[in-house]
């Protein structure tokens, strides 16, 4: 195992509910990230607009709170910007890189208009710039579309990059309701701001898109790059006729490169029911991807809240604190724990079993009893058609989750009682 | 821009159908990865086993072919293991290592069973030693779980991660056919090998199985440590009631995290057709985690095929050079071309159209003559319940692709037609 270095000084800009999940995780899983990076990240400070305003459910201790963000960037080795809009932002993250910093940030708006600017300083001076959480909250996608896809010339890239519309044109898909209807209830609910614009008119998605694009396709696109509409025109009847057709209605981020330029726009779409996004529902995010060498492919998570925006800005915290560290040559593997491995045994999962049975009253009792017996209770069982020829009848059970081991005993167990002709099938289930 | 360094060394061992599409890549594509990397990657030697054989696919020259690996792997930068199996794999990837080479391997046998061993070494000497490619093919998934996910805790991971038993499976619960049918069937496409055994017995998802283990649970799991099952036993009486009860039989790698330690297992499983891996297709992977922070994530793509595989590999070949020149601090978004934005006017897409026409004869002929006057055909088209109080009927239209600008106005034109009405709805449709 590496030695472990010096601390490395981590300084938190703003702190809202990302930011206050972000620096609750640092203090929370301090020794697995201090092993995960090889050296304790410390944090130094976190600037707010209003320094004795108590934030209890960050765990930060009142006297690390600070005004003076102009200071606090140039004393930090990392610097995770988590204040949105243009500025103060730009002018922190750039002050933070001018001083060596690597800085993670989930800032849209700014990467969406001044994007290149940023990343320009950032590769003059040779630190890191990241911004996973920026797009798709959770999903890691920016960080295999710069690194993973690097060898591959991406095609398209098409996805659903705003929760809130998601939610809302899902809901109508089920439900056939107005579109201001469900709004409502999605404002009810926090799914929506009570000022839904930005969701709505698909300017969040705007940003996102442009974000992608120039990932992509390595180019330069800007928000105002990206065409956009946004859902406010989509009634419950283009919805149901959608469905007439087999379609569904989303509202996607499509990025297209083509022998002629890229495109990239935001608009509701239809999909094919039978498409990978079709079938994204509620809140969650998904974006699909077409390359010239790996194809298709789809990464699906949830793109907001609190704990998903802070795993993607821990892991983009983490790796730029090992890239502090030792030249970025990958995760130390040896830092391995030796975890115990436990058996099937000891596995829980889930049963179904399919058994023939003689076809007399009281058997599906007995057989329910035997399960009972073992403390395995039964989910859901399903009694099959009588074959009158040998007075046998099929029984299908699904189990709640049990040790492997004792649902194996159990089934060993049937096979000796008198009402059962045979075990026919014994598989797992999971997902339930 | 960076100024570009003097070119990196390359050495390709083994020269199979992944080979050969990797060092075409290199050549086809030099110019574009010399600007990801920052220098150009010149591939200096292919080890082979006869290296008087030509291999007209992959486009490198017959001096460049040689039998003596071990020390071509001494004189590289970067070398890309592709024998696959254990030996002389592990001593030639050892010594690359050795002599401070970026590694880079799809070798799931030699990682499932002697992983740590190159961890360790790898991380000792300070390089670079990535396997994107040896799970789930082209799907970006270990650099996310390595990376990305770094800063959160996984919890599960549960993945299709082999393609032939998936495309048997899903056959099975598509057609009714038997087993055997289906794997005859799928032999004579090329989808399964004539010894189908690794397939069908789960040992290919059981190295897999190990290695997502290890990374997602910081851990040491090895193949021998995962309980697998194959799907030799799966009837078409099983799939039918699974069926029955809503659910898809799938073969699944499920690892999962508990209080007491780690498991890792491959059998068949049934799972809630509701759940995402339920809809993964054909010979497709996919990968489903669950996390402390992101909550539910999962990872869609081609798991297999020499194109994929070559993606994956570049990937991690570009990365392990990016971090040969600049201490990894990411890529350099500053090489960005500055390629034409098209506007929406001339991006290719389709459209769907609801019009309220005039209930008469000829009037469908007459609407489908404008789109023809434009050179847009139809994809299809479908007339609405005819409403006799107004004498209007609606009418649904989708285009085949077109330019914006086109499709655009030819529905304007509509307005202008007699029969039509009105034009009540226009929305674009994709992945048709």
């Amino acid at each position: 195992m590496h030695p472990v270095t010096q601390p490395l000084k981590v300084a938190l800009l703003g702190c809202g509910v990302v930011g206050s999940a972000v620096a609750r995780q640092l203090t929370d899983d301090a020794e697995d990230l201090a092993a995960r990076v090889g050296a304790p990240l410390e944090l130094i400070g976190v600037a707010v607009r209003d320094a004795s305003q108590p934030r209890p459910e960050s765990g930060v201790t009142p006297d690390l709170f600070t005004t003076d963000a102009d200071s606090l960037v140039t004393r930090a080795d990392l610097v995770v910007e988590l204040m949105g809009g243009e500025e103060p932002a730009r002018s922190l993250l750039l002050r933070a890189i001018e001083h060596g910093a690597g800085v993670v940030t989930a800032n849209k708006a700014l990467l969406g208009t001044d994007g290149p600017t940023l990343y320009a300083a950032a590769d003059e001076r040779g630190v890191d710039l990241s911004f996973e959480a920026s797009v798709a909250g959770a999903i890691p996608l920016l960080r295999p579309l710069r690194e993973s896809l690097a060898g591959d010339d991406v095609q398209r890239v098409m996805g659903i990059v705003n929760g809130t519309t998601n939610f809302i044109l899902d809901k109508m898909d089920r439900t056939g309701a107005a579109l201001a209807d469900v709004l409502a209830e999605a404002q009810q609910l926090g799914y929506a701001e009570a000022d839904p614009t930005a969701d709505v008119e698909g300017y969040d998605a705007q940003a996102k898109a442009a974000i992608l694009a120039s990932l992509a396709f390595h180019t330069r696109v800007a928000t105002g790059d990206v065409h956009c509409e946004g859902i406010m025109g989509v009634t419950a009847e283009d919805i149901k006729d959608a469905r007439k057709i087999g379609m569904v209605i989303k509202l996607l981020a499509i990025c297209d490169r083509t022998p002629d330029g890229v495109s990239a726009r935001v608009h509701p779409t239809l999909v094919p029911r039978s498409h990978p996004l079709a079938s994204v529902h509620d809140a969650f995010n998904a974006v699909f991807l077409d390359t010239a060498l790996a194809g298709e492919l789809m990464f699906y998570g949830r793109g907001a809240g609190a704990r998903p925006t802070a795993s993607a800005v821990l892991g983009d915290l983490v790796q730029a604190a090992r890239h502090r560290i030792d030249g970025g040559h990958g995760p130390r593997e040896s830092a391995y724990a030796e975890l115990p491995i436990l058996p099937i045994a000891r596995t829980h999962t889930s049963y179904f079993i399919r058994l023939e049975v003689r076809d007399e009253p009281g058997v599906l009792a007995r057989v329910a009893n035997s399960f009972g017996a073992q403390g395995i209770s039964i989910e859901s069982m399903r009694q099959g058609v009588r074959r009158s020829a040998d007075g046998l009848a099929t029984l299908q059970l699904v189990t709640h989750p049990a040790a492997d081991a004792a649902l194996a005993a159990t089934v060993e167990g049937l096979r000796e009682v008198d009402d059962v002709h045979d075990v026919r099938s014994v598989l797992r289930v999971e997902g339930l």
